[in-house]
C-alpha cells in the first residue's frame, strides 16, 4: 500500500482546526493588507528554520528562542517593515507585538510566534497593530488561509499557497502552506517567510528534524538575488485534528514527502514570482560526487547574474553556465560534463556541440525553463529554484525605499 | 629620503624598451581593433596571476605553464573570441597562436605569452589572425600602448591605462599597464586581463611574490556582477631597460608601492566602467578582526544586488548593506559596528541613525560613491571597488551573444 500525496487547493487553513485572517493596519504605504494571524484552537508541535545573517531580526530570535516547542497557539506577522536594525527597541517592540496578541487571543505570550517582513532600519508602528487586532481577531476563519497569505505579501505580484493530503489507506491527514518573497531571497537561509500548518500529530524534535531536512532540498536552493535576508523564517505548526499521529519511519517518511511536496511547490511560486521575473528557472543537477557539491553547482548558476540576464534575453549562451560551475567549487568531470538547455544538449567533453540556435532561442521563451547539468562524477543530484534578471529586478530595487 | 610614486601617462609602452601596437583583425563582430601585441628588445622577468575557475581557457595554462620566467620577449592577445570551452582544439589553437606570433617577430616560442578574451565556446579564427600578424609586428611603436589597451577591450567603453615613475633620490624607474574588463568580473579571481610592463629589472620569483600580494589587495578586490571568468590573469614583465635593480628590501618595498598605484588606478578604471555602471563605488572597510575578515565584508557588500540597485537609484538604503555585512561571515562588534554612506553615519549600534535623507539622496548622485563600515573589532582593513547595478547591465547581457 503506496502513500499518496494529493494536491489540493489551500494554504495554511487547509488543515483541520487552523483559523487565520488578514487585515490593512496602516503599515504599508501602498494601503493594502498587512497584518497577519493563524491561530489553532489545540496547541501545536512546532518547529522552525532561520536565517543565517548575523544579522538578524528579534522576531527570528523570538521564534527560534521558543522552537521547537509542543504547546504553540498562534502566529501574528507583519508586513510592510522588517523591524531588523532596530536594536534593544526592536526586541521591545517584538515582545510587545507578542503580548498584545496573545491578551487579543487569551492565550499565554510564549505560545506566540512573531515575523515580521519589509524595508529594514524602520520601527514598528505598535499603535497601528494594537488597533488591527482586535478586528483581525474577530474576522479568523476557517478559510482566512488566504487573507493571511495576501497581508504577508511585500514586493510578491501574487500570493503563494499550496496544500496536499497525504493518503494512506484510510489514513488521511493535510499539510498546507504559505509564504512569500520576491528580492533578497538566497540559498544559506531558511529563506523568505514561510507558513506551513498539518492537522497530523508529530512529536517536535522529530518535527524539526524533518523540516530542516526538507528545508535543505527545497527553499535553501532557491534564489532570486543572492541576498540572503535578515527576517526569514520559515515556521511549521502541528495541531494533531486529523487524529492521525506521526510515529514510525514509514509515517515520518509519508510526512516527509508530503511536506516536500508543499515546500518545493512554494519554492516554485517564490521563483515564478522572483522580482522582475519575465520566467521561472529550475536548475537540475545530477552526476555529483556528493549532494553537498550539486547544490553548490546548482547555487552558483541560479546565483549567477550573466546567466540569468542571457535567459531574460532567450540568449542560450551556455558559455556562462559553464563559467558558473567552473568557479562553483564542485568536482566535474572534464570528459563526461555535459550541459542541456531546455533538453537540448549544448556542451559536453569540454567542447560546444552544434545545435540550432534559432530552436533554442524560441524554447527559452517559455514560462518555465530548465538547465540541466550532469557532472558526470557520481550519483548525487540538487535541485535550484530561481527566476530570470530583467530590467524590472533593477527599477523594483531602484526604487523600493524612498 | 622617502620614494615618490609620481603618476603619469601611458600604459604597457611606458616603460622604456617596450612596444606595442594593436589592430582589426576581423575577430570582434563589431570591426574594432581585436588583435594586440607587446614586445620587449631583452628577455623579461615575467609573472603572472590567473584565474581561480576549474574552466579555464587554454591560453591561461599555457601562461601558467611559463611562468614566472626569467626570458619573455612578447605578449599576443585577441579580443572577440575567449577561446575557452574549445577542448583539444582549443589548446591547439592557443599553441597555434603562440607559433604565429614567435615566427613573426623571430624569438623562440616559450618567450611567448597568450592571452583571449570574449564570447565562450567559440573557435580562434586563426586564419585572421595569422593573416592580421605581419602588418601588427609592422606598426610595433614605442607609444603603441594605446593601440594595445584599445585592441584588447570588450564591452569595455573606455581603454584603460595607468603608469607611475618610482623615485628616489636619482633612481627612477616607471610600472605601466592596461586592463580590460566590464563584466564577468568577481573577487576570487586573478582578475580580468590585466598587462604590466617595468623598466626595472627584478627577479622573476620576487617578481612573482609582489604581484600576488598587490593583486591580492587591488584586482582580487574588485567585483561588477559576482561571476568569475574563465580567462582572467594579470601578466607583469620587467626587461631591466632603465638599469635599476631591485635587490634590497627598501627598493621592493618601493616597487610594491608603485605596482600597488598602478593596479588599483586600472581597478578604479574597471569599476567605472563596469558594464552599465552609472558611478563608481569605493568599498571601505575598517576595524575587521583580521585582513581576511575585512575582505569578506567588503566584497560581501560589493556583491550585494540590492545594494548596488539602491546605489543605481541614489537610495540611502543602509538596512541592505547591513544585512550584506550580516551574511558576509564576517565577526563585528554589535555596539560599535557603523556605517557611512558618503561619509554620512547612517547606522550605529545595530541602530538607525537620523539623517537628512534629501541630502543623502543628493551625495549618491555623485560619479564615486563610498560605503565605509567600522566593524568595530580589531584594525585590519580593506577596500573593494565595484559600481552600482543599472537597467544596462542587463541590457548588455541579455543581448550580447546572439
Amino acid at each position: 500500500m503506496a502513500v499518496k500525496i494529493q494536491i489540493k487547493n489551500g494554504g495554511v487553513t487547509a488543515a483541520a482546526g487552523f483559523v487565520a485572517g488578514g487585515v490593512k493596519a496602516g503599515i504599508k504605504a501602498s494601503g493594502g493588507k498587512d497584518l497577519a494571524l493563524l491561530c489553532s484552537g489545540r496547541p501545536c508541535a512546532a518547529a522552525g528554520t532561520f536565517t543565517t545573517n548575523s544579522i538578524r531580526a528579534s522576531s527570528v530570535d523570538w521564534c527560534e528562542y521558543r522552537l521547537p516547542s509542543k504547546a504553540i497557539r498562534a502566529v501574528i506577522c507583519n508586513s510592510g517593515c522588517a523591524n531588523a536594525c532596530t536594536g534593544k527597541r526592536g526586541v521591545k517592540d517584538t515582545a510587545a507585538m507578542a503580548t498584545l496578541t496573545a491578551r487579543e487571543c487569551g492565550i499565554d505570550i510564549d505560545t506566540v510566534l512573531v515575523a515580521s517582513t519589509g524595508v529594514i532600519g524602520h520601527f514598528l508602528p505598535l499603535d497601528m497593530i494594537a488597533t488591527a487586532l482586535p478586528g483581525l481577531y474577530d474576522g479568523l476563519e476557517a478559510d482566512g488561509g488566504s487573507a493571511f497569505a495576501e497581508a504577508i505579501m511585500t514586493t510578491d505580484l501574487v500570493k503563494k499557497e499550496a496544500a496536499v493530503d497525504v493518503v494512506r489507506g484510510r489514513q488521511r491527514y493535510t499539510i498546507g502552506g504559505c509564504t512569500k518573497g520576491s528580492g533578497m531571497i538566497c540559498p544559506n537561509m531558511a529563506t523568505m517567510l514561510g507558513f506551513i500548518t498539518t492537522d497530523a500529530s508529530i512529536a517536535p524534535s522529530r518535527l524539526s528534524a524533518v523540516l530542516k531536512r526538507v528545508v535543505g532540498r527545497t527553499f535553501n536552493n532557491l534564489t532570486v538575488d543572492g541576498d540572503t535576508s535578515t527576517n526569514d523564517m520559515v515556521l511549521v505548526l502541528a495541531n494533531g485534528a486529523s487524529g492521525i499521529r506521526i510515529t514510525d519511519a514509514a509515517q515520518l517518511a509519508d510526512f516527509e514527502a508530503g511536506l516536500f511536496t508543499v515546500c518545493n511547490d512554494l519554492c516554485k511560486q517564490i521563483a515564478a514570482d522572483g522580482e522582475g521575473a519575465t520566467k521561472r528557472v529550475e536548475i537540475l543537477i545530477k552526476g555529483g560526487a556528493t549532494e553537498a557539491e550539486a547544490k553548490m553547482a546548482a547555487r552558483a548558476i541560479a546565483n549567477s547574474n550573466l546567466t540569468k540576464c542571457a535567459l531574460f534575453g532567450n540568449d542560450p549562451n551556455w558559455g556562462r553556465i559553464a563559467c558558473a560551475v567552473g568557479y562553483s567549487g564542485a568536482k566535474f568531470s572534464d570528459e563526461k560534463m555535459s550541459i542541456r538547455l531546455c533538453g537540448v544538449p549544448v556542451f559536453r567533453n569540454l567542447q560546444p556541440l552544434k545545435f540550432d540556435q534559432k530552436a533554442a532561442h524560441e524554447a527559452l521563451r517559455q514560462k518555465v525553463v530548465t538547465v540541466a547539468v550532469d557532472l558526470g562524477v557520481g550519483h548525487a543530484t540538487a535541485i535550484a529554484h530561481t527566476c530570470d534578471f530583467s530590467y524590472d529586478y533593477v527599477k523594483i530595487n531602484a526604487e523600493y525605499h524612498t
